[in-house]
Order: structure tokens, then C-alpha cells, then sequence
């Protein structure tokens, strides 16, 4: 049986997803877009992944989609208009599914991570970058813009930062990125996966209720107005009070012990 | 008399206030949430008062809220659903009087500002912090995820850098603070006062009525697209164009000379 | 015949403008509004041009408005209120066009930028400038608050960082600027006019229609929350993809060969 194109590992409550094509330097083709949302789709449903780290297997983290398989579908009657539209379709349900998982996801990012690959990192919750990554968008370069890895890009980077990597096709390294705030944190490519796998331990290790209620909140009110924002937000924190897990670990920080947690 | 929860000195134009309840961090508590609501409304009808320090008594500037009075509330019949809401509703108004004030506010912050006092910096106009403050949303250490210190914090700082806080509960220092957007300003800890009020001195020293209106449109047009926020701030500026202190002020520049301000 | 207050030079397929009215520091008089208006629009309309390179002649990029033009309307009937509205909504339209415009628009700055003349250099699309350049929203000295330089800079820099600008009126120098992301790149005065022509060649040896659907789909999506953004931008891209150029450009890049585009 061929190797999977996307592998899963759990430890622990971690699940590590690791895209596995490195031939095509972990290119989002239809094959990978359908792993990655049947694998979102199940961890979403997995009561015991607490954080999820996404890695690449190979010299790059990801490079964004396969070319050749979309210029296959200018053989089509339609010249590739129907398959286009629904590729990038599929591609931003799957981008919008990490934000929208109950999980924190990390990106864990070496090599480069260019067009769809960068706005994978983009849309992760969290980044870790190994020192040597270059980051760019630059689907400029031949001639199509990264409009969609722009909508991830631009809510992660400050507007004219990202317009210069969007119209340039530069390429950032890994200490500019964490500048801008594409990525969290940057460290030696031999201590990449470690840094990466400790960051979702520490988010794993919290509460998990807290963290999923805390989650959902930050992606809804982040497209809220001022005062909207903090009647949500009030009503998710009360509702936070409430669960048992919050009372003995409110009650066990007042008496300076650890809590006796139903959830760890 | 006891001493008051919450101290208020005028010097000149200036009102200082600064939370001293040391012995509890100067918590979020009723009683607090009270008297800076209380304050917050005498200082905004004070025409006398130009700008607004707040500062911390004790070696936090405030670490939350109250969680033994939190706590005390699940003794109610309905587990403290009621309340835990209503605290919050009230947390959210005090901060978002903030914003609402027509003076200028400066957090003056040293030792520890976590969780609600976060995001009471979060929620000043402008900070300045002394070196060695850290900084944090740690309430999901505990269980209890910062919900509604996010709305504050995520409209400070980059996306990824707030979930990074949020979800690890991990906290930062001063300096990255500033990097990150959180505060302006960073100095030694026997400079903190004398620049925060510094700070408060130079705004003060303003023309009253154009740092209110700028104020209040620098929010206001937050929340809009661009053409509705050129449309509103346009309206704003021909305003005022025609206050009489801001035509001696144009004059007097013009003429190179210090302008006859009534306001003054 | 009189120097003319803007100067448009074609270099290649960028085209070059520089407000001329040194002894006035650049300032944004109704001529000067007028003219940029009368050739933005040349622009827009021109196929020719691949990006803008914005520049301002003597010792100052632009130092605002005309003060003095302005305090002259204060002799109308209505003592200036319609024309300061007026003058603030053409100001507003300028502005408005440089993101409009389908070509990219490099400010190449130098000296000072201040009020609307700092606006200018955060509407523009991208800005490079000299080491020793001053950027400020100084209006609150003379009781005039930036309240429309409030809209563009605010839209470049943290919400702190902008007010502490906006009601102190301190500047800021050309690392800071680039820093809170007001600028994209800091080089020495010698190097400016070749570091942003340089740019603005790199951007211009793109593909023009990846770039103008580019730029369009980058200040529409920044205006709209993340599902529709990601509607809209994949309907871009798919458009994008049936370019004929587009088509040529990723099959040279499969091939490895240097496209040839109709377009170049």
C-alpha cells in the first residue's frame, strides 16, 4: 500500500498531521485538500485531541497548489472556468476549517511555504517556524495573484507588508515573519518539531472546554463591532463559569493547589 | 475613614487614579468595578480635566478579577449564572468607558497586569509600562478562558500574538509588549510615573475641544469602511475648522507665534 | 510658462509624480488636490502604466494642507464651513483614488510627511523612505485634529501607536515608521529614488492584469468578513486563472522557461 499523502500520529491528545508528498513539495492538489478536510472533519469529532500540529514532510512545508493538475482542466469544454472556481472553493473550505476546529492548530513550518502553502501558516491559530524558512506570496510571479491566500495573509500581517509581498512575489525569511506576525515563534530546524509539539502540549494541557469556548470566541468576535463583541463575549465567559472543570480550578487556585480535573 | 479603593488626585488639568486595593492585587471586584465606573462618569462631565493616569497601588498594577468574591456567587440558587453575567455586563461597560471618555486615558502599569487588568491596559488610549511588567490572559490556566479581555487585547495586538496569549497562558514582558502594539511607551521603573505623567501632559497641553472630537472619531471610524469613515471625518475636521481657539491656532502658526487659546 | 505644482515623467511603463511646490513644503492646496485628481484619473485611464511612483520635490515630501488658503475661507459669508467641508472631501476623494487606482502606487518619501501629507504616504499602496524622514499627525498642536489622516493611519498602524500620534503630535522617525508598518523599506537618502523606481519596476515586470485584479481584490476583501472575502476572492482567482497570460505563465513555470506573455 503507497504511503499516505497525509499522515496522522496521534500522541497523546496531539494529533500531527504531516503532509506527505514531498515530490511535489506537499502540494495542495485535489488528493491533499480531500485528506485534509476528512482529517479536520474527523479530529473535529474527536473528543479526546486537545491541539493539533500540521507539518510537511520533505525540503518544503508546503508550495501551494498543483499546477499541473490545474492546467489539466484547461482541457475541459468549459476551459477550466467550472473546476477552477470549484478548486478554490474546496481550498477555502478547508483554510476556513482550521479556525473553525474546536483544536488549536499549529503550523510547524521549515523549507518554504509559498502561495497556498503560506496562506496554510496564515490560517493556522499559531505558527513555529524553523530559522531558514522563506515565506512568500508570489503566484504574481506567473502571472495569478494569491487573491485567496491574501484573505488568510492580510489578517495576519499589517496592510502594507502584505501588499509588497502580494505584488512583489518576494519572499520573507522567518525573523521578518514573526515581525510581522505571520508566525510565533522561530527556532533551529533541529529543535523545530520539538518547539512545535511543546507549544500544543502547553495548549493541550489546559482545560479543554475552556479552550474550545475560547477558541470559537476569538475567530466571532474578531469580526464583531466594539460593544457587540463584549456582549458576546460576557455571555461565553459567564457560560465559562459554569462548568464544573472553571469552579475547581477558580476553587484550587484560591487555595494555592493543583485542580482535580474530570477533563485531564 | 478607610482608604478609598480607588484614589483620585487633580494636578492641574491631569486627574490621577490609582487602584489601591494592594492587598488583593487591586482586583476587578464589585466594589472596584463600582468606583472606576463611578469616576470614570465624574471625570467625563469634569471639563477641568484634560487627561487621565491610571496607576496601581502595591507591586501589581492589577491582576483581575476577584475570583474569591466570584466564587462566593455559585452559593446562589442559580449557581451564580445571574451574577457571573451581570459582573461581566459591568466589567464590559467600565472598559468600554475607556474609549467613551473624552479625555485621554494612560494605563500606568508595572509588576503584573493579567487577565481583566490586561485588559484594562488593552483598553487605555495608551500605555507605559515600567520594565520588568509582564503581561498576560492567563485565565485559562485556571479554566476560565479570557473572553472578554480578548475583545480588548485582539484590537491591540496581531491575531496570532493574542491567540498565543490566550490559549498558553504564557505571559510577556514589557518590551514585547511594545512590539506587539500593547503599550507605547517602556521605562525604568523609578521613570514610570514621571512619564506616564509626562505623557498625560503633553495631550493636556492640547487644545481641549480638537482632542475630543479627534478622540471620539478615532473610535467611532474604527468600526467603518473607508469611504464611510472618510465621510464621517471629514464632517469632523470642517467642525473643527470652525471652532474659534482652532482659527487663533492655525493663525498663530502661520505667523509663527504662540496661539491665544481661551481653552488655555 | 510656470513649473507646473505636479510633475508627471514616464519612465518605461511607470509613471512618475512629484509635487512641486517646494516652497510651500509640498502642500495639498486646492491646486495641488486638483491636479493630483486630474492626473490620477489620467492614470487610471492609461493601459500603459504598471505602477505609480509618488514623490515631492525640495526638502519636504508634503507637509499637509495650505493653512493659509484655508484661513482665507474664513472670510466667506458662512466663514468657511462650506469650503472646509468641501475641501476635506475632495482631499478625501484623492485619497480614496490612490487604492482605486488599478495600478500600484509607491510613495517615495523624504524630508517630512506630515498631517495630510503623512496620509498620503499611508494611502499609497506601498512606501519607501530616506533614513532622517519624519512622519507626524502634528494637526493637534494648532488645535486642528487629523481627524482624516486619522482614517489612513489607522488603517496602517496598531490603534495605539496611531493615537499616541494623533494627540501628542510627536513624530516618529523612518525605522519606527517601518517598524509600525506606516513605510515597507528604510534607505539612505542617496538610495531613495532608485530603491522606489526599483520597486516599482519590479512590480511593473509583473503580469498588468494579475495585478490590477490584484490590487481590486485586496482593499475589497480587507473590507468584508472572512467566508465572504474567501467567496469573493476565490471567484477572483478563477477568473484570474483564464487569463490567456495567466495560462502561459504557469506553463512556463512548469516548463521552466520564462513566459511569453502578450502582455510584456
Amino acid at each position: 500500500m503507497a504511503d499516505p499523502i497525509l499522515i496522522r500520529e496521534d500522541a497523546a491528545s496531539i494529533a500531527r498531521l504531516t503532509l506527505n508528498n514531498p515530490g511535489a513539495l506537499n502540494a495542495l492538489s485535489d488528493e491533499m485538500l480531500a485528506a485534509l478536510k476528512a482529517e479536520f472533519t474527523r479530529i473535529g469529532e474527536d473528543a479526546n485531541i486537545r491541539a493539533v500540529v500540521l507539518a510537511g514532510n520533505g525540503k518544503a512545508f508546503c508550495a501551494g497548489h498543483d499546477l499541473k493538475e490545474m492546467q489539466a482542466a484547461r482541457a475541459n469544454a468549459d476551459k477550466g472556468r467550472a473546476y477552477f472556481l470549484d478548486l478554490f472553493t474546496r481550498c477555502g473550505e478547508v483554510m476556513q476549517m482550521i479556525p473553525a476546529l474546536p483544536q488549536p492548530v499549529i503550523a510547524e513550518v521549515h523549507g518554504i511555504a509559498t502561495a497556498a502553502g503560506c496562506q496554510l501558516v496564515a490560517s493556522c491559530d499559531m505558527a513555529v517556524a524553523a530559522e531558514g524558512t522563506r515565506f512568500g506570496v508570489n503566484g504574481v510571479n506567473i502571472g495569478l495573484f494569491c487573491s485567496t491566500p491574501m484573505v488568510a495573509l492580510s489578517r495576519n500581517v499589517p496592510r502594507k507588508q502584505a501588499f509588497e509581498m502580494l505584488t512583489t512575489g518576494e519572499f520573507i525569511d522567518a525573523a521578518r515573519a514573526r515581525e510581522v506576525g505571520l508566525v510565533n515563534r522561530v527556532v533551529a530546524h533541529e529543535a523545530l518539531t520539538d518547539e512545535a509539539m511543546a507549544l500544543a502540549g502547553v495548549v493541550a494541557a489546559k482545560l479543554t472546554a475552556a479552550v474550545r469556548i475560547g477558541k470559537r470566541a476569538f475567530y466571532e468576535q474578531a469580526e464583531m463591532g466594539l460593544a457587540e463583541a463584549y456582549d458576546y463575549a460576557g455571555e461565553v465567559m459567564a457560560e465559562n463559569m459554569l462548568y464544573r472543570d472553571t469552579a475547581e480550578g477558580v476553587q484550587a487556585f484560591i487555595e494555592k493547589r493543583k485542580p482535580d480535573w474530570a477533563d485531564s
